[in-house]
């Protein structure tokens, strides 16, 4: 009884436009809830930082196994040629008759975690149940709960959750959804799951290289990220690009009694802050020289696009507790541009590991998006010159004493790997056919999105396997992924399952 | 054999004025340096942290017992009236005929630690020989090497190896030196014994509130710090006050990524830096409105002094890998003026902990070091104040939802206790006769310094007790009080030995 309560009340409203294999999908859904529930929960407990190598590997057998287990062919880890790196899972399902693929993206791993900042209760890698987001007070339910029928608003907290396993585990679902109920897909489907995409991806170029043949499609369909923040689905043309500088100021080579040279010895952290202070102004410009100057205009189209999102400000603002966004744009307007975000500062101890010291040195990490028209190591460059400019000496690595008596100020800096923006085009036509299908599924015309503001590597699909990739993020947008108690709706998995079957069933 | 060589290779030049009491406590100390230094060990390896109170407590009944040892009476720990706070611990020796009483000060707590800090094979609470300052290629050498011999240029690395239990140490050792030698002092002597001075003796007051006529004396002789950098011994008449302030800057309520939100939502961190950078200018000068307006000047006296200390700029340039000082003022010209120094900032993570997100705080931890004039309070609120200017709603507490939609930007402020500066008239004829007494056990004049940079609470010594208390360092200046690595010359104890025997022993 309790199951049929929760089923119908939580059936989301019926657009017409819905197609008949959408609701046989939601069918399939609603009678293996808990088992598919189960599945992923699995799927949560192996931890997946991309450096842990022995987990990254598990995670990969998982997923191996579980294709197999869901009748897809081909079923391949794709090593890249650099030893010990997190393997691409491959897998693949041939439709006789069909002259066009489509080969879904998603990442398994997922960022560094930290369990000491997970709220009590909760860890990265023991999943958890809750029947609200957490910062709604919600609460820890019993996992067993999902016997006795499943709130579409209910959360999964563990890394992963939302970013990205559950583009992994959707992607495998629509299809085995599809296979179970018998439903031919009108195209072929690729299956390619990466396990480095939170390390920057750095070795995905070397896979692409190797398998280009094999990776070969008319289509890429890339699930990461959230959807929109009014909740609406979005197809997504183009993302940002991403790098990073580590930015470390050097003080007296041993921790100083703050009060016996306080006002003489100079402080890193003082000397960090007024660094990175002079990097961005009050209006959020970005203050490095000619850091704007290669980004390249927006199309009528994508200027047209961005006008048709919905406003989320003011429930944005609420929401997150902030009163004044940094930039007097709009949100979107202001992804369209490169940014300079501080992701962490480290020196010496605050709180109660703070003492009374003269640090040796002050860290800053850095990260740079980047949009179409910037190069990663332009833009890396762009910032070192500011430094150079602010006075500091730049060094690759720790100054040596002959360093420390020759120059005034000193910064080290570590240039992380990057990648650039991607667009495809918002006239693509089979980005179009793939914005129809998602209409199918939904039951209305998705948001169009010329860019996410966050990063994935689609400058390379595309310049070494010739892809126009089109996004799809179905993660609820409060899903906290890159920090703390990341999570996902329960409501946005099963969403996630019907688009991905209706882009299997790709009309023409 | 071995043995005599040390003794006789190391044992410093002999001046003339140095009085044959002072060549028989060494004498004394050479018989017995391995006993000395089993003790001391004993003594370093009890946890010292204020807030740790059971440890604490085993510190003070340590000393307790050591002190009854030695034969000193009266032995007593004099506890705060708030309970759980460390208690200090108070001896006493009469000695018949005098009219005069020396109380002695030392602390027995230590800095908070993070042993994680510390270099591989160290511990803060499992001391640590070696045969030289680590910094200096010096080694981690076997404990049972002290029976072979012991270079005084040896250190001990433990959390208050130097600061402040060496001081604790010398003194009932100087005592006990002049007891077994049958030594008769010249004064009564008192001891007091601080459990909470790293901690900002936020209780000490209560203590000299409720034992005043137990600590009644004629002189304090302050026992911490370090001596000057070139070495030679100081006499130090003041202090510098010291009171703390932790500034929070808030964020989105949750961490953000910093691709989806990068360039809309505002970057605490940032603001942070801003912040931070607005309160001093390059040229080390605090911009804090009024900082230096209540600065009392230095008298003619004390300018003479400064100007005989030897000058240390170069050697300490070149030792602490800084070319240029934050001001263009001498060391110790830099001192006698009111300082702000970051102690430490943290906002999210970096290095391997860093992630890509809007961090939902960042946190500076700000030393304020007071000079004569300075109120500890007025000194925090110009600095509030300041806060105040640069356009943040400063809060005592965490900012509700209200106060996040009403202010733009938000900064919590948490104050500290804190004290005063204090100094004693380099005139003072009691003063006066504690140098005449370290002239004769280091054999030459000691360098006079009218301040201190670090901070004790004498500015309580006085206004409670009327006390004008003289502070005599032993500690090596490169010791690393205050940070990872803390240690002492072994040398230095030897010395302090020295000096205090000569003091007790205090000639008219």
């Amino acid at each position: 009884m309790k199951k049929h309560f929760f089923v119908l009340f939580f059936l989301p409203f019926l657009g017409f436009a819905q197609t008949s294999e959408v609701y046989k999908v939601r069918d399939y859904r609603v009678k293996n809830e808990p088992v598919l529930l189960n599945h992923f929960k699995d799927f949560l407990q192996i931890p997946n930082i991309a450096s842990d190598l022995p987990n990254i590997l598990k995670n990969a057998d998982w997923i191996s196994n579980y294709m197999l287990s869901m009748g897809i062919g081909n079923v391949q880890l794709l090593s890249p040629v650099t030893p010990n790196k997190p393997p691409a899972v491959y897998g693949e399902v041939l439709t006789p008759g069909a002259t066009e693929t489509v080969v879904f993206y998603a990442h398994y791993d997922g960022q560094p975690v930290d369990s000491t900042k997970w709220v009590s209760g909760l860890h990265p890698f023991k999943p958890q149940l809750t029947n609200k987001s957490l910062v709604k007070d919600g609460k820890i339910i019993s996992w067993d709960t999902i016997y006795s029928g499943i709130d579409p608003d209910w959360r999964i907290y563990a890394r992963g959750a939302s970013d990205d396993k559950a583009g992994v585990f959707t992607i495998i679902n629509a299809y085995a959804a599809l296979k179970a109920l018998k439903l031919k897909p009108n195209v072929n489907i690729k299956f390619f799951f990466e396990g480095e995409e939170e390390a920057g991806s750095t070795h995905l170029s070397e896979i692409f290289n190797q398998y280009r043949t094999l990776l070969m499609g008319d289509m890429w369909v890339i699930c990461d990220g959230p959807v929109h923040q009014s909740g609406g689905k979005q197809v997504v043309f183009g993302v940002r690009g991403d790098t990073h500088l580590e930015l470390t100021v050097f003080g007296p080579k041993r921790p100083l009694h703050s009060g016996h040279y306080g006002n003489w010895i100079p402080n890193p952290a003082m000397e960090l802050s007024r660094l990175l202070a002079s990097m961005k102004n009050e209006n959020g410009q970005v203050t490095v020289k000619g850091f704007y100057d290669d980004v390249k205009p927006l199309s009528g189209a994508e200027i047209s696009a961005i006008d048709l999102v919905p406003g989320v400000e003011e429930q944005l603002k609420k929401e997150l507790g902030v009163r004044k966004p940094e930039s007097a744009g709009s949100l979107n307007s202001s992804l369209q541009l490169p940014s300079l975000n501080i992701n962490g500062i480290q020196s010496a101890g605050v709180g109660k590991q703070s003492a009374n010291v003269i640090p040796t040195k002050a860290v800053a990490s850095i990260d740079l998006r980047l949009v179409l028209g910037n190069d990663w190591k332009r833009q890396q460059q762009k910032v070192i010159d500011h430094i150079e400019l602010m006075g500091f000496h730049v060094l690759d690595d720790e100054p040596t004493d002959q360093d420390r008596m020759k120059y005034d100020k000193l910064c080290m800096v570590k240039r992380s790997d990057g990648y650039n923006a991607q667009k495809t085009s918002m006239d693509d036509p089979f980005a179009k056919r793939i914005v129809k299908a998602v209409n199918a599924a939904i039951g209305k015309s998705p948001i169009l999105m010329p860019t996410l503001g966050g990063s994935l590597p689609l400058f390379i699909f595309e310049q070494q396997l010739n892809a126009h990739p089109v996004t799809l993020p179905i993660a609820n947008h409060d899903n906290n992924q890159h920090a703390e108690n990341e999570n996902i709706r329960i409501g946005n998995i099963w969403d996630g399952l019907e688009i991905f079957a209706s882009i299997m069933l790709l009309p023409k």
